[in-house]
């Protein structure tokens, strides 16, 4: 009977386990994590921070016992793996204990790292990961008025939303000029800036946080260069970084961006060693860059792939486009790489089809802004990137984007896209081919 | 000077003159319509009769003196055209004046099929399309406690929708057994059925309007086999035709659908006669059989090309998919041609994908359900037709999916598209991909 061993119990590791198990009933599957849960979304803390999910408790997709009880996982939380010895195909757990396996899934995930500010220490300064210590900053919360979050990151602004719905003071300071810089432009950016700031969101952006202050050991500031700001909860959206201390203990090669390089059956170059989730990297179509890190979707799919084929399927599947959208404030924000800004990067020329669109007809009462930035190679006419700013509809347009570019779509194509039109839920002209025939327009030069 | 003539005030016609004029600057365009409006959204009036949008007034896109000193267009409303001559190449209108043109457009769009029910004739019963009809049916609605529906189609479920928000007792008859029996399955409309069920929309399907009653000729009831239904207003969501009366005079080609058959420059058979809006007919890309009275979007892109093309531009384009969706009830329902219905009608092979997916994590409080039915071609293993029902990102999809059915997207690339997951808008698992992996499931005999 072969063994399956899985390292890791995040969204990739249960995604693994459960495949391989699924796939071949016969095999035994072990999946170990270093926590005390599995099987939950967090995701979805900030949204309970900002008591928009009711409790932690529905962040849960199943109990452990319906992995060790329906799937047949042999399933180990609290674990810590010390190494892996692949002469003797055994990892060592702490404690001592050896495991054996055939094959090895790596989902190892991610950390993150400690950024170098004075005071990084201090209570009350938070890394949101772990669901068993959000509960006790949500807990904590009730008492503060005043907290600091630390990059206009994805996680950040999710943070800045919940924290600001829940009633807090925030401030964001980012050394950055703009909000996500990685993934927008400032130009589509702005309503997301605007929009948390109508909630009372104060932005300190091109802005270094030189130090973080306290008292007793307790965060009382952040000390900026236009000022100190009084704060009793500081989140930090730092760097992520891939944890990929055993994949280098056997010999796993890792990429440009230091993630695990895995081929398209997240095979690593070690024969037997599978690896998914956040600690692999994977080359982005248009920026040709690898990307790591991607959102938790990709991480089951991977996690799926990845089991299934060390059980002895043949699978499939890169990333390619990687789109992404979130809820900045009340406004919707997102898209598929690469910026203008990347573009100017890379020194990539592009022509730009730019819309202020609008979600539904100009006369119902639902009707929200859709602002379209779409980013054109001049020679081969494709798209090679888009951004969207608005109300509903953002990861519907980011998914068909992401999905036209992979076949791809022209600005022609897109220019002459068939549409909706239906006065609650669609305008008359969809704002993707409005951005099309602008962009059209500006390959002509007009 | 050339000099363009318009007939038909509609989507169309405003669409093809404003552009022609746009184009050339030096040319003379006329638009005559047959009503006392121009530029307004007829496709509103049922929001307004459901108090959803305001007023009247709101459906109004421009004043008519944007269209006489903005765009410089001869703007002729309530302008009956008695007769074209093709060999003097002039229009002769109501009162004997003569237009001469050098190129003419034909956006005479559409009209209701008198249907053969004994008391059609009988005051309260009403074909909406024109708004200042409208205006007095709005004013009548308010003494009114019962009204009928006639048809499930989807102005007749606009109407009903309205309707039921205003606290109207609803009723609606069709013969066929389902909504929207043209466009959608019964398993995928059930849902929309329920919804309107839940305003308190009653339905009598499979059911044959047999009499509308009167007294003093005035509606009272409307007679089914299962029974009489009193009511004071009847809404007839009857068959539309073509309105190709001068078309006829002047020996414009027909085609199988009734409508004017037109090339992709909106060209007619009859040289310098251009067709445009609900008029024309054009062939569906899957079922291979010609569709009209599309939404009014293709009206105005239509318009767009025969104005640029009679002006003397060569522009192409050609609706092939068709991508439908509405608002039934709080359900939004839509998709892409061809549903199980007319694959087995046509006699063609199929394979179903189906999801019963989310909207967006299954713990936030906007989760909605989101439920496709994807159809595939078991030979090439492309899509060949979708129908979705649930909340919001129905309208996306379809726009979505009829695109990628334009590039041939098959359901093995749509199993492994990507897709955004943020709690708040995007589930884990996007529905689309769900079903295009059950259908490559389906493939497999799984």
């Amino acid at each position: 009977m072969a063994r399956i061993v899985v390292i890791g119990a995040g969204a990739a590791g249960i995604s693994a386990a459960s495949t391989a198990k699924q796939y071949d009933r016969s095999l035994e599957v072990t999946l170990i994590g270093d926590l005390a849960h599995t099987a939950y979304s967090p995701c979805g803390i900030p949204y309970v921070f900002g008591r928009e999910v009711a409790s932690f408790d529905d962040l849960f997709l199943q109990k452990s016992e319906f992995y060790t009880e329906e799937i047949g996982l042999d399933l180990r939380l609290s674990t810590f793996v010390e190494r892996i010895d692949m002469a003797s195909r055994t990892v060592e757990m702490g404690g001592g204990e050896r495991l054996p396996f055939d094959r090895l899934i790596l989902c190892t995930g991610w950390q993150y790292v400690l950024p170098e500010i004075p005071g990084i220490e201090l209570e009350g300064i938070h890394f949101v990961k772990d669901i068993d210590r959000a509960r006790e900053i949500d807990r904590a919360l009730d008492g503060v008025d005043s907290v600091v979050v630390w990059k206009a990151r994805p996680v950040g602004l999710e943070l800045a939303t919940g924290l600001a719905h829940r009633g807090k003071q925030v401030t964001v300071i980012d050394e950055e000029p703009w909000l996500l810089a990685e993934f927008a432009d400032p130009d589509v950016m702005q309503m997301g800036q605007e929009s948390l700031e109508k909630l009372g969101v104060r932005f300190l952006l091109s802005t270094r946080l030189r130090e973080l202050k306290g008292r007793d050991g307790r965060l009382v500031s952040a000390i900026t260069a236009p000022g100190e700001i009084a704060c009793q909860m500081a989140f930090m959206a730092a760097d992520q970084k891939p944890d990929t201390r055993l994949a280098r203990q056997i010999g796993v090669r890792l990429g440009s961006a230091g993630g695990i390089v895995v081929d398209d059956a997240m095979r690593t170059n070690v024969a037997d060693v599978f690896a998914a989730g956040a600690v692999v990297e994977t080359p982005q179509a248009i920026a040709e860059v690898p990307v790591r890190l991607m959102p938790g979707t990709y991480a089951y799919t991977q996690g799926r792939v990845a089991g299934a084929n060390a059980a002895g399927d043949e699978r499939h599947y890169r990333a390619v486009h990687v789109p992404w959208a979130m809820e900045v404030g009340t406004t919707q924000v997102g898209g598929v790489l690469i910026t203008e800004t990347l573009a100017r990067a890379l020194g990539r020329p592009y022509i730009i089809g730019e819309a202020k669109g609008i979600s539904c007809a100009r006369y119902h009462p639902k009707v929200e802004p859709m602002r379209v930035k779409m980013l054109a190679d001049p020679a081969t006419r494709e798209v090679i990137g888009i951004q969207f700013a608005g109300g509903d509809g953002v990861k519907e347009r980011a998914d068909f984007m992401a999905f036209a570019m992979r076949k791809h779509a022209t600005i022609d194509e897109l220019a002459t896209m068939e549409n909706v039109y239906s006065p609650p839920i669609g305008a008359l002209n969809e704002p993707i081919a409005v951005a099309a025939r602008n962009a059209v327009a500006a390959a002509a030069g007009k």
